[in-house]
């Protein structure tokens, strides 16, 4: 279980296995593992890259009359493809920043009245905009310590309650941790707060049952799992019940009825269009379709089975090899409470991944003491999580990887 | 004077006349008099959108070691080209609609108390934000009606006070208008008001000169004069002695000092990199720059003087043909005070677009009876100023032009 055979036999097993030609892939032996913050470019987003910036120089301002549905075609391509979400209920553009700040403003104009409630593990910029619109509004922040390795739980709500607006992440980004979405959506609702899923962490790796779970509203990245490129606009979801009662704080021309009857006071429009601002990037939501497209084609149940895979062949060899090492898994093991990347602790992470990196691995390091590798099932195949981790368990020897030393000499 | 001759004459002696070739020009028949809608595509902008799709290919997650400044590099590019502002006072990020917002409420934190000013015939995505904005945090939005063909003026600053923040479109969408600046900034600031500056629709093409006005606060966007394609990132500048004082109210991980050290409460940067917010659109910034580039290159003063000939040819064609036919022109005569774009008016403005079109014609329809003719004077012949009014002319003899005729036969 842990030869290379063993890992080159899981990939001719591997169904999906065809999809890694979908995506450019240069230099075979580098062993990209950080598609949990930067996935690779779909060959089918190339070619659509080109087409729509051939359209604007053609099409010119004519284009505009396809573009102008981008952000909803777009969010009704991951409604239906990775979330679990019905059509008109998704749109895609602006950052997961300005979009939860637009939710977080909007929920609280409704549903206010308590606090604001989040994760002090959760991502940054989830924490910012949460600090920003605390103080902005006079309105308290309170942060809960979740489980490090387990992240939120419904025991972290025990202080929640009615006018409360709570934002929580679906996958933790540090320890990778799956959170129980239809388990603390219950809990939420039942304490008569409201609750914002940041999907970005979890989108596109593990399928989200929006629906299912009975979630009001979420948000969520399309440059890591779904491919769109960097700095691909996000997405924001509002559950068709509630649309007409929520409004964006930012009110711009993209949601207004009769956009181009020029001389009307601000009247949104009726759906989750209403949350649109400004002009949205059409280039990169075009790009954002593909990697969408090449998702859904795969399937994100096809999708999870293989990323489990992917993650316990990893755990796997970690105990095998970089345990005796000093390393620990920093990432449920149960693979049901996990999302799509595997964080691996040890004393001198930092230094590790800079030898990592030297070997043509690229990890991403999460301070203090985190090596966080990604699976990205579209394209990471079985032997590149062997070949990583036997690169990794070579320089934690204090040895010098084979590729990294036909680098140096 | 009104023959095509005199036009070719011109277009002979354009030291400009060059830059055409820069960009995308696909049927030669086809006039395009709407690139202060969208700008055309430079070959340049072409390029570099296929080789930063390549990088994202081949460096992934490794290009952010470059695409980390792109928001300050376009802005720095922005600010000596076509803005007059410094180093460190402009980044491009988001849209002009979120930008200003975040500008608005920025000011009144901390200039606030009086009310929100701007004029009625602002631009629309404007005047919601102001509507928004006034609506959340219970500050009066007063509007005033500037004259509908020279656009605002002191005058209608006769109500402003302490406290107030205004927004003024440099360029009126509609007449296309050029405000005083220098009076106007100059005016807001005796008041002890501040003012909001929208260079949307003047810059790229009308010289700005943020400094020598005294400007504080600016937005605008890039994809009309500057070429920048749909959906381009928009721009804010906030003045350097401002910076210190300012915070977005959208608090997001890249203005955040030391972004990857991920524990620490919000601790926006220092400079204009705190009206950062999420992740910006790295692909569409790359193409910015580029549109930015050729500008430069070509020099804003060249491209002013051309636009200056290329309205007051459209003006003087106008006077012969049309204004005989029932036109009048609702763009100021003096050429001084319009920017780069003619508004033609007539009772039955939106047929006749129609047609133009159909001739192969774009001009856009602004309710209820202007037809806007933008001239981009990197791309627009005098030729094509001079065949575009000879069609308009034929349409509104109530004849079929020969290019339409063509296409309907």
């Amino acid at each position: 279980m842990t030869s290379r055979s063993h890992a080159e036999a899981l990939d001719r097993a591997d169904p999906l296995a065809e999809f890694r030609t979908r995506f450019v892939v240069g230099d075979p032996e580098h062993l990209y593992l950080d598609g949990n913050s930067l996935g690779r470019l779909p060959v089918a987003g190339r070619e659509r890259l080109r087409a729509v910036v051939d359209q604007w120089g053609d099409a010119l301002v004519g284009g505009w009359h396809e573009w102008i549905d981008y952000p909803v075609r777009v969010g009704d391509a991951l409604a239906s493809a990775v979330l679990g979400a019905g059509p008109g209920e998704v749109i895609a553009t602006d950052s997961v920043t300005v979009n939860l700040f637009k939710l977080v403003n909007a929920a609280l104009d409704v549903r206010g009245g308590g606090a604001l409630v989040s994760d002090r593990g959760n991502f940054p910029t989830d924490r910012y905009v949460l600090e920003g619109v605390a103080a902005a509004r006079g309105v308290e922040l309170r942060l809960f310590d979740s489980d490090p390795v387990f992240g939120p739980s419904v025991i972290d709500l025990a202080d929640c309650g009615p006018g409360d607006v709570v934002v929580l992440s679906h996958v933790a980004y540090r320890s990778g941790a799956l959170a129980d979405m239809p388990a603390l959506t219950a809990e939420v609702r039942s304490r008569g707060a409201t609750l914002i899923w940041d999907l970005s962490h979890s989108v596109g790796a593990v399928p989200v049952d929006l629906h299912g779970a009975g979630a009001e509203l979420a948000v969520g990245c399309t440059y890591k799992y779904l491919n769109g490129g960097p700095g691909a606009p996000a997405f924001l979801y509002v559950a068709s019940a509630l649309q007409g009662s929520l409004r964006s704080p930012i009110w711009g021309w993209f949601a207004q009825s009769e956009q181009f009857a020029m001389d009307r006071a601000y009247d949104p429009l009726p759906g989750v269009s209403r949350f649109l601002a400004g002009t949205p990037p059409i280039l990169q939501l075009a790009a954002v379709e593909e990697g969408v497209r090449v998702t859904a084609e795969a399937g994100i149940e096809r999708i999870r089975e293989k990323s489990v895979a992917l993650t316990s062949l990893l755990v796997e060899l970690h105990d095998a090899w970089l345990a005796p090492l000093g390393f620990s898994v920093g990432t449920p093991r149960d693979p049901t409470r996990r999302g799509s990347h595997v964080s691996l602790r040890h004393g001198k992470a930092w230094p590790i991944t800079r030898a990592l990196i030297d070997a043509r691995v690229t990890p991403d390091f999460r301070g203090p003491d985190s090596i966080r590798l990604g699976v990205a099932p579209l394209y990471t195949s079985f032997t590149d999580v062997w070949d990583a981790l036997d690169r990794l368990r070579v320089i934690a020897s204090g040895e010098v990887p084979d590729v990294a030393r036909a680098r140096v000499t």
